[in-house]
């Protein structure tokens, strides 16, 4: 075997203890509050097969699938003219199987398969990695995971204010108080296009007034006209922008008003008031809960309400995003399945907590208690009290080598250890350890019941 | 978009909630053990270069190895001839990634990649997917989970012990009471070849004894013979397989006379004897723990200790095996890091602890109680208790819709959830709750105080 400098393929990552303490802080946080609502974990195979992915995430999707080649012989059905006519004729007969690109068809593929063994409505969260081709650049990876939580055959809003519970426990376990969930609905959009003359266009509305935080309204009024919109229309969309600085009452009067003439306008509004109502229902206020107008989300396959979550003092898309739909299983045959479901950005999330500095400084992955043992007889004696720190559920280690005692605090350092526990001839003799708080620099000669005490409860300055 | 029955790939599965429920059980029993002896989290990627996979699992190995097609223009370097010469030619230049298929190599990939950062030794756990095109049968998947613990930068024998106490805390908190820890010395085996007079030949001895079990000692004698070993040896190996029925401190006794000769033996049986030393300064006993002196494990990479761990009362392979390490990195240029490992197999830990029905009833992952309302008021009343019990962090869901109570209970029933709490006229008039206990029937009025307690310390018989 050839010896080789080893690297990893691009876009993806390895994640270090340090990395991986933060990722769970994030994972757990979020897992905690997904079953403290009644969702259930499911995890699907990272491959399915090729026929269920493919023409789901549309042309450039199917690109950015990572196709797995097939075992064995895998040419044996490709002809010299599959050959000669390339790609297209080849890849169907060598590869039969692709990575997860989302959680979403994954679950969908789930639900019809095992539609009549499954508990309706059906709460399912699902936290694993998925993988695209796309090109890899800063905060965009080939490899990421996501965070989905949805709930399917049921309407009822108490779901979607349920999210809205959701999303803010979470927050709230964060610290995280600068942030806004915004919600719409499909169907206030819908209004919108009809009540300004361009029925059935809220596909072309949606796309160009998605940009308005980017590129403002004048050239989001240029794009429409240029999408055949009249001047009329977007003239009569105007006022929906100065709505911009008003709360939710308020802005929800204004379009009570505006979308009069739309029953799919003023059903959208009842639903954005019901879920409103049945959040103060659940305990909660409108806190970080903004009615927003324009949300579209690329509008994709929502058909109720749509959400997005951004948060304030960072340059960072959005961390949390997810809407209502009517026919997830459709395409795999299955009609009519309805649900509501949205998605935590791992990776976003720990970008806006490492921004913002709030990681809690000490982690629960860590070891907790060091053993550092100035000899053989100290580290045998070591052992014993190693086991009885563990014992009481204390994450505790011993350096393992006879070595210098600095060598062995370098070690406790690195490992951001807090507390370190010295036995030396005299802690020997006098039956005690020299427990020093890592942090404080503090350190005191004490029993083994006191550095259990200590170690769980600090009280040393 | 066509519709289409969909399926998942062979080798592949889907894990439902209950079954969610119940892995995600062993891991954190045994991720809990991990962080209390202080090791910590890694993660590597999926994907790996088919340059750090290949050629380290053998030519099988090799054929097993799930390849990634390259994206895009797959086909550009692959020439007429290529094509003409077969897979050999074609697969280097179609795919230059690979599915992981241990945790092992992407370990030392990551030591030889981060060896400046890294501090040694270095305690790392890894609980992630590999996957195998291995032809799927009973037990075996082309997708399984791995859970890994290393130690490496230290030949600290300590390691070796607290790998056989992490053993010990794990399924003493699986409740399982009869398994056995084999362990044994790769120097042990040298020795044996040695003073049987077949020096060198302990790989050729490994082979056939790891057959005892299955196929007996003639057999294996049989086999040793068509392999070169001269009579006078396999008749010098006899009084080894005598050695079955008696206790470790025998044991070791019989194999200090036996291999008095071999200075390799010798060391062997000393470093066994240490490790034993080191286990009982742990404070652990030696129950569970059995001197295996014809334990191979195929003795690949192994170049001291290795360990295996068997359950009883089920026909199920080794749940759990390792060793130690000399050569971990060097086929990647970083000769002389020694290191000792250790790994569950969680699908076989699934297998037993199901076999033997020792999993909890009630798992930590299910809500715990289910509010089911005959009316809207009861409903909208439902959703403030409902906040209350999620205050006091009991996972508790409402069900969404106005539907017949039946209907509800069915669903409390079929989720598994302990306890359902019933809002009708009278409840709501007396401002309590029917709590329904629903593994006895028991019923009670209570106000939501005395919901909260029951629930989290259930008293109703």
């Amino acid at each position: 075997m050839s010896k080789q400098k080893p690297s990893i393929p691009k876009g993806m990552r390895d994640f270090d203890p340090a990395e991986m303490a933060r990722r769970n802080y994030i994972f757990d946080t979020i897992k905690e509050v997904f079953k403290l609502f009644g969702y259930q974990q499911l995890e699907t195979p990272a491959m399915e097969n090729l026929s269920t992915l493919t023409g789901k995430y549309g042309e450039e999707g199917d690109q950015l699938l990572f196709k797995v080649l097939n075992s064995g012989e895998f040419l044996k059905k490709v002809t010299k003219d599959d050959f000669n006519d390339g790609e297209r004729n080849v890849l169907p007969k060598i590869a039969e199987k692709g990575l997860r690109y989302d959680l979403t068809v994954p679950f969908a593929r789930y639900v019809v398969m095992h539609q009549n063994e499954i508990t309706y409505p059906f709460k399912r969260f699902q936290m694993q990695p998925v993988w695209r081709a796309d090109r890899p650049q800063k905060g965009r990876y080939r490899e990421f995971y996501q965070c989905d939580a949805d709930v399917v055959g049921t309407d009822s809003l108490i779901c979607e204010a349920e999210i809205l519970v959701m999303i803010k426990q979470v927050f709230a376990k964060f610290g995280l108080k600068d942030y806004a969930i915004k919600i719409n609905n499909r169907k206030i959009l819908s209004g919108m296009a009809e009540v300004i003359g361009e029925t059935g266009k809220e596909g072309d509305l949606c796309v160009a007034i998605d940009k308005l935080d980017k590129i403002g309204w004048e050239k989001v009024s240029e794009e429409l006209l240029q999408r055949g919109f009249s001047g009329e229309a977007v003239a009569a969309l105007s006022p929906v922008l100065e709505t911009n600085h008003i709360n939710n009452f308020e802005r929800l009067q204004f379009f009570r008003e505006y979308l009069t003439q739309s029953s799919s306008g003023r059903k959208g509004l009842e639903e954005i008031e019901e879920v409103l109502a049945f959040l103060a229902m659940l305990g909660g206020n409108e806190d970080h809960v903004v009615f927003d107008p324009v949300l579209a989300r690329g509008l994709s396959y929502y058909t109720g309400a749509i959400f997005e979550v951004k948060v304030g003092g960072v340059q960072i898309g959005a961390v949390s995003g997810g809407g209502r739909y009517d026919n997830l299983t459709g395409v795999f045959g299955l009609p009519g399945i309805s649900g509501v479901g949205f998605s935590f950005g791992v990776d976003r999330l720990y970008d806006v907590l490492d921004a913002l500095d709030m990681f809690p400084v000490q982690q629960k992955e860590s070891t907790q208690v060091m053993l550092a043992c100035f000899g053989e007889k100290e580290r045998n004696k070591g052992l014993k009290i190693l086991a009885m720190l563990r014992e009481a559920g204390i994450a505790a280690e011993i350096y393992p080598d006879l070595v210098k005692i600095k060598k062995q605090f370098n070690y406790a350092d690195k490992k951001n250890i807090p507390f370190v526990a010295i036995l030396g001839a005299e802690e020997l003799s006098n039956e005690t350890i020299s427990l020093k708080n890592m942090k404080t620099g503090k350190q005191e000669t004490l029993s083994v019941e006191r550095v259990i005490s200590e170690v769980k409860n600090p009280t040393m300055e």
